[in-house]
């Protein structure tokens, strides 16, 4: 929420101090992501000494260390666009993992496993971090499919009681379990196969009946 | 796959020296927890400080401290027995969650959220911590009800193509998307309501077609 009220606060700002605005972000933003993929503590002295600019300037734009850690550990992911009409849903529920024909895909530019296992070890040990990114990023994240599976609803492809919000939360969690528990890597062929294996039992959960 | 190792050193000391022996493995557990609930490191010389035991004594009974950890990690938690012939599925998936017909069961003893959350920092800062606690631990917490849903296909009740690991991390990655990525208590009731629902889809998709 908090994060909301920083964009409603740049659009503010658009004008003709926008570009250097816009620079002083990234030096904030990459001033940050270098402390946390340091594995130190981010601290305002930190990422005032690391950016290169004022107190004042960090505060101006975060209201706190929390949403702008929440917002360095998105930087390279991003929300996915709304599914046309017509859309495949089976599809999209297999391409929302990255899970296209060819297998998996590649990662996100710039967000790599390890900033994946730095956003969780830092989101365990602090809840308010945790609900923050939820609010400002996850979940934000998952409208497009969530849309798209609720037309389906409407359209009685996908079944009339479907939880939207349960069936993201078992497609990703099989996602994350193989991340976080099994401590597999993503791309690994027996990863892919068994990922599948469980969306394809999830989508059989989610159409209706005949 | 060590800590099996280090169970079977277990069994071959039992014998007139095994009480003490206990007593000592159960110093060094509990130094170790200690020193994790306090959010430090463990180190060799932390865990012989706090146990009050030797470091040759340590070193006999731990080959490495990725194991110590590892099953300091797990106190409080048990594998859970085989499930009965005859057991209902449905129930045990929904059971196996702790999501009984009175809603969730309070989690095991000793075997709190917090430890739960630190569990998760640990493993996500160190992969051979990982690898090791899901070898030795978390998988085979797992087996008691893989058997009962590979019963379940010989009997015709589940589909043929059961890929029964996969079925399992669905489940398992639904509760753990609630307390990773969405920071929700396991208790609280919609959290609750949308395991639940996540539960009776994945089910759906595991039946075997009439």
């Amino acid at each position: 929420m908090t994060m909301l009220a920083a964009e409603a606060t740049g659009a503010a700002r658009r004008g003709p101090g926008r570009p250097r605005d816009a620079e002083i972000d990234g030096q904030i933003i990459a001033a940050t992501l270098a402390i946390i993929d340091a594995g130190e503590d981010v601290t305002v002295s930190r990422v005032v000494a690391r950016g290169g600019v004022s107190r004042a300037a960090l505060y101006r734009r975060w209201p706190s260390l929390t949403t702008l850690i929440a917002q360095a550990l998105d930087v390279g992911r991003e929300v996915p666009p709304e599914y046309p009409e017509g859309q495949d849903l089976r599809e999209a529920v297999l391409a929302s993992l990255g899970l296209g024909p060819d297998g998996v895909a590649p990662s996100a530019p710039g967000y790599s496993e390890e900033r994946f296992r730095q956003r969780i070890r830092l989101v365990m040990a602090d809840r308010a971090l945790q609900r923050a990114y939820w609010a400002s990023h996850v979940s934000r994240r998952r409208v497009p499919l969530e849309n798209a599976l609720r037309r389906g609803i409407a359209r009685g492809e996908l079944r009339a009681d479907l939880d939207v919000e349960a069936c993201f939360d078992a497609i990703a969690g099989a996602a994350y379990y193989q991340l976080v528990v099994r401590g597999e890597r993503i791309d690994d062929p027996s990863t892919n196969a068994r990922l599948r294996s469980a969306l394809e039992m999830i989508w059989r959960g989610m159409v209706a009946p005949d």
